[in-house]
């Protein structure tokens, strides 16, 4: 199902191509979040257009609603979201124990703001069977385990299944963090034997190396996934409290995992942790920043003393006529809407400004992505990640390497 | 500026070529609202991509935000929102009294409602000079006037202007309204007066005919209006407390009218309202329902006994696998998305939902103003006219009839 094509020298990236059940997946890759079935904002349909061959969806969620066994009697997630390429579906484990960290949860590589509002769920017991939580939607009492997951999975149908894990905040301490590895690793069992038996036709499960920041551990999550038969290995978990952690975090993951197969890693996607992820060796991430920001009113720029964005929110941007993102191909910028319009559209909360920045910032990872690729199949991968890094944009990357 | 093709013997109805300065616009067409420099939930510009020629802005509300100023500087509305195709902007006659008129401004049209949450605006005074009021958006004391709107629909740089009315209420008593109408001929001298030394080139100037539902009144004012040189001729006000009513003023209006000057009636797009407002001779139409329904959860079906449309929020359409609307070739239904997906988007407030119903219901009225044109331009209008009151969609006019 993954054929590696170019390796590039003196680093783990390579570029390979994804076969699954509903098309290819050409790697490295950024796979927007389509957590509801939606890309927020868009159509789901518009991600392919905006250069993404891959969707991810989110168990948890569908899980509540619609509910999974709604989408499946209308023929899974690809037929309800009108979407016929590839999804990828998040386990639930993540959005399951963020209820029952709580806060702490902020930890965890910056995602739990997408949680806010939703905060009436509770997790009611973490057990060896699997957890049991109260909805945020109703109140009502909700069970999930390993077989809930994939079972949920199943019925979305989706091209790869993530196996259900415990997602370790970073303030647990290392004994928590090594039981609950453990206990991972025993639920990637029960969610492989449950797949065998049920599962789709042609779904990929992929596991979850957990670990927490422990070296040990992690390289030893890393083998027992590895020695699975899974179709692929994502890496989960806290990765840190810096990004110098995050990705010694993940090179010693990625030095435990066979070359063959594919790795994607879960919740990250900062323009320069996408750079640092290639070249470590992920061929797949998801993110919410790039949709979440777009519409919180910030556009990616290729600005890194600016973390790569502006807040086009700010009364700063009030008369200035220039476009979002000077040069930029993709289709909000194209079009020439001005920081100034833009600006007013956010603060006259016109749903538009939304739609347009969540477009122009999936086309600049999509941009990244693509570029990132041809510099590793020409062999200048060194140089691309520099000018991105310097603050080339994407569509310059081939011009200055 | 407007030339008339074919007259639907037997009819009022003409199918003519409006000619502005930024285009032309086949007629009679329904114009969409794009109130605050935004199509709501979509880009301007995608009105084009659905069949429109023209979009109509508003004077008060663009004046309030982000100001006529500021457009100006950025140079004029059709820049500022990225359309070169023609705008018509209202005067903010009907704003600015909808808020002092209260309540009672829904009995307007059924407009009124756009305004909630807006109610923090009122009236201070209305005198011969024009009107105070303070600014829903923050409290601030402002001022409209005849030269004003003007002056504002000026920076904006609109195709079509209208000059500044009082828009009076069902309500109001005969005296009342008659004292008004002639205020509203005042202030029509005062916008071309000011238009004649300070509009831009090639913006028309529309008048607006009031006189409530008093025959005398609304006969007399049309005369009134006609005998300006103006570039067309708006119907406003209370247009009467059911349809029926409604296009017996409507009647009476057009009767006093000049052939070759175009008509546009005011705030009205019922689906039934724009086959019959084209039978009595109105050229172009303007309404918020389109978008408005759309943002609510109904899309526009070819069903007379419902009012034409279906309100997908309602829990029956929980499991339907059935497109928006069977046969609709709008790229909502062509893309297939099914009444259970739009009913699951919009209980889970994801705004795709509302722009696919936008698109939908915009498509549905460009398609029915398309076959109404053909259907005079070949004669056989009352075959047209007769199906769409008995169900017919507007892809199957031609075909029916």
């Amino acid at each position: 199902m993954f054929s590696i094509r170019t390796k590039a020298p003196g680093s783990y990236a390579r570029t390979g191509t994804l076969r699954l059940a509903h098309g290819t997946v050409e790697t490295p890759a950024f796979v927007p979040l389509a957590t509801k079935a939606v890309v927020k904002t868009l159509e789901v349909r518009e991600a392919a257009e905006l250069g993404f061959d891959m969707v991810l969806g989110n168990t948890f969620h569908l899980f509540l609603n619609p509910g999974h066994e709604l989408i499946g009697r209308l023929g899974g997630l690809h037929r309800f979201q009108r979407w016929d390429r590839p999804i990828i579906t998040d386990s639930g484990g993540f959005q399951v124990f963020s209820m029952g960290h709580g806060t702490v949860a902020d930890e965890i590589k910056g995602r739990a703001a997408q949680f806010v509002g939703e905060r009436a769920g509770a997790i009611l017991s973490i057990e060896e069977e699997g957890v049991r939580f109260r909805s945020y939607l109703d109140g009502a009492t909700k069970f999930m385990g390993p077989e809930t997951s994939m079972e949920v999975q199943a019925a979305l149908g989706s091209d790869i299944a993530l196996v259900f894990d415990e997602c370790t905040p970073f303030h647990a301490d290392r004994d928590y963090t090594a039981r609950s590895t453990e206990r991972t690793h025993r639920w990637l069992d029960r969610c492989l034997a449950w797949h065998a038996q049920h599962g789709p036709a042609g779904q990929a499960v992929y596991g979850i190396v957990q670990g927490g920041v422990e070296e040990d551990l992690r390289r030893a999550s890393a083998q027992e996934v590895a020695a699975r038969d899974v179709g692929g290995i994502a890496i989960g978990g806290t990765l840190g409290e810096n990004k110098a952690q995050m990705f010694e975090v993940v090179e010693w993951t990625v030095e435990e995992l066979p070359e063959a197969k594919p790795r994607h890693l879960l919740g990250i996607g900062e323009v320069d942790d996408l750079v640092r992820g290639v070249e470590l060796g992920i061929d797949t991430f998801d993110c919410a920043m790039p949709t979440r920001i777009g519409r919180h009113g910030m556009a990616l720029i290729p600005d890194p003393e600016r973390r790569w964005r502006v807040d086009l929110a700010k009364a700063r941007w009030r008369e200035v006529d220039e476009p979002i993102l000077d040069g930029c191909p993709c289709p909000a910028c194209a079009h020439g809407y001005s920081r100034a319009y833009v600006h007013y559209l956010l603060k006259a909360r016109e749903q538009t400004a939304m739609r347009l920045l969540t477009i122009h910032n999936l086309a600049f990872l999509s941009r990244l992505m693509a570029e990132l690729r041809a510099a590793i199949d020409e062999g200048r991968l060194p140089a691309a990640a520099a000018a991105v890094r310097a603050g080339a944009a994407p569509w310059h990357l081939n011009a200055e390497t």
